[in-house]
């Protein structure tokens, strides 16, 4: 047990190991998400590293620390990007690699994990119960246990984001980066205060999931009893007994955002700057748009720290927003059910120059008026204003609408 | 009518007008596209631009041209990219802006282009009839239209991307570049012959609205009837007069790639690269992946012209892109109708390592056998074989199984 703290000199280490292997990943400035949160914002979009997450740099400075020193192949627990992370510094290291996934984990991730050359376990339940079973394993099969974010080597790794900050914006004054088990914010926030003190550095957890918050208000280790947040990446119980003491001395203020609030600034990234996050990754941005913090004019990097989202689940946030904010708009009308009746409906619709995107037209509900027949419109709409107005449109001309979402 | 032919000065002009103005994008290399086309492939951002697609450098260059000349305004017919970069280049120069748009335009594009200040006049019909009114309009008020490709100072201002490129890479050997009118093309291939004649252009056409394409093969200026392409920003009919030579005398090769290719780069570029795309901007990567052209071991650069696609067609492009490759099904099946058999399907479906994404369950389709519901089913996969599987099995335990898409 050497040299049991993170210093400088690993986190340069770190950087020669990566160099040529993880990319230089690019800052991007936003006019209008400047606009929107009064600071001045940069993004570093570590959702265009290699795997999809910043991950692979400190799985992969873990895993080369490991070669040549009598280890047999490595293991891990995780259902995202750290597995991709670590099963790709495996591969390239030639050590064997299993990784211990939740049974319920998205089967885009299983397949990209195994596109690595890993083996993945699925084991029943939650991250809890995947990380207890790789224990148990490696004590069976002597493999080492790569940690997602309690180990130096790890933290070491992600540090290194610090430096390629401080080389393309060498006058930047914040920087907000999401917080799960703390992994990232530690090795970043370490680097930025030994090299440039006078930079400030806000953690962001999701509300469904604030172990790091909650510890650092105490101050004391806070456990929760469970996580409730799509951000996957940061759904984290249990803070890191090696990545908390450096949070605590190390990043001067946290703040939560809820999961609307994160599916928000995913969807403006989505549609403003063309950049796809997931959860975890858009927190940070949304913690400026949603003015957690104060920033005026403050030159910020707000950390994407990844963009492995589920399709699925993109889809269903872009709808969800939509409706949100008006663009979008289901309903109900009833017409009577005659020839022409439908096109009739539809013509009136046209004159609130909204666009139709699907029509449904039952006759067979049975809690529905004989000899009528329900429509279920999904329209594509301006804003609430407008949706206001074509109900009270529909209503005047006997369709009696209701707007389901 | 001075100097009517595009030169190397004209552009250099054009690159000093939109210095500070439009972002110099960035280039990213992509592994996975590599590995997927044999070329080594690298991407041009322009969906990272400002105004999100490149139509801004040609469309601001154009608008300075006109400063202090005695233009009163300017006007032009867009349903989309050129719209936004005209409406944002007038603002700029304090120039009142009138843009008129097909009566179908999605509803965020009219919003976007209302945001820059422009007025947005709807026009019954197609892209045509907005151009003829834009005309009528002009002939009118006296403004000057701006023509989105078959203007020499817009061309020079998207040639302005070939001096980047030659900058980010000064070694490239090959561009693939998306062609409508044929400004992009016509102008970046002009510099790029210019300064290096040894780089391989070439241009990708929709199969849905091939007239430059079908116009090089004549050789003849060929307008097509209509268009059929979601890849709305390259839906042209009538090639330009201007632009046309230019791409006869400077571009190699011209294919063409149809909506299911540029779909499915759209959604490879979400998932791997986590950029968004519109259907123009991914023609050109849809070309390389589908290998439309043989560039294997050849620096190649994609460019991807713009990212503003609507997020509903989107979320389409997700669904039915998931459907294709078998990693999402949708199937109805039939139960007894008692208490616990729902359970007991849903519990069979997860022997199989399925996630179920959404569960209809519907007892009174008037098409159903008396006593036996209908159970409609959204499920996650891994391949076609992953549902062949669960057909089979769900088939063998009397849930007479349907796939439905």
């Amino acid at each position: 047990m050497v040299n049991r703290v993170l210093t400088m000199e690993k986190i340069n280490d770190a950087a020669r190991h990566l160099d040529g292997i993880a990319y230089h990943t690019p800052l991007y400035y936003s006019n209008s998400f400047s606009k929107m949160s009064g600071a001045r914002v940069y993004i570093k979009l570590e959702n265009m590293q290699k795997t999809g997450s910043f991950k692979i740099r400190g799985a992969y400075n873990k895993v080369m620390s490991l070669v040549g020193v009598g280890c047999h192949g490595v293991i891990a627990a995780s259902a995202g990007n750290h597995a991709q992370g670590v099963a790709y510094a495996a591969a390239r290291a030639g050590l064997p690699c299993t990784i211990v996934m939740p049974s319920g984990a998205p089967i885009s991730k299983i397949v990209a994990t195994q596109s690595y050359g890993a083996r993945v376990v699925l084991a029943a339940g939650g991250y809890d119960d995947a990380y207890n079973h790789a224990v148990e394993l490696q004590e069976k099969n002597g493999a080492t246990l790569v940690h997602s974010f309690n180990d130096l080597e790890v933290m070491a790794g992600q540090a290194t984001i610090a430096l390629e900050l401080l080389k393309d914006i060498p006058d930047i004054e914040a920087v907000v980066i999401p917080i799960g088990g703390g992994g990232l914010i530690a090795g970043v926030s370490y680097a930025l205060k030994h090299l440039r003190p006078g930079i400030r550095v806000i953690g962001v957890q999701a509300a469904g999931a604030p172990a790091v918050y909650l510890s650092a208000k105490k101050p004391l280790l806070v456990e929760t009893e469970a996580t409730c947040t799509f951000a996957d990446g940061i759904a984290v119980r249990r803070p890191g007994t090696l990545t908390f003491p450096i949070i605590q001395e190390y990043v001067d203020e946290i703040v939560t955002v809820d999961d609307e609030e994160i599916a928000g600034a995913i969807l403006m990234l989505l549609e403003r700057s063309k950049i796809v996050a997931e959860g975890a990754g858009a927190a940070g941005l949304a913690a400026l748009l949603y003015r957690k913090v104060s920033l005026a004019d403050i030159r910020t990097v707000a950390l994407l720290s990844g963009g492995n989202i589920d399709v699925n689940i993109l889809s269903m946030i872009i709808e969800r927003g939509l409706a949100k904010t008006g663009r979008y708009v289901r309903m109900r009308a009833l017409i009577k059910d005659q020839p022409g009746n439908l096109g009739k409906l539809l013509t009136l619709l046209a004159s609130t120059r909204t666009n139709v995107i699907s029509v449904l037209h039952d006759r067979i509900k049975p809690n529905i008026p004989l000899k009528q027949a329900e429509v279920e419109l999904v329209l594509e709409t301006r804003d609430k204003k407008h949706i206001d107005e074509i109900v009270l449109l529909l209503a005047h001309h006997d369709y009696t609408p209701t707007v389901i979402s």
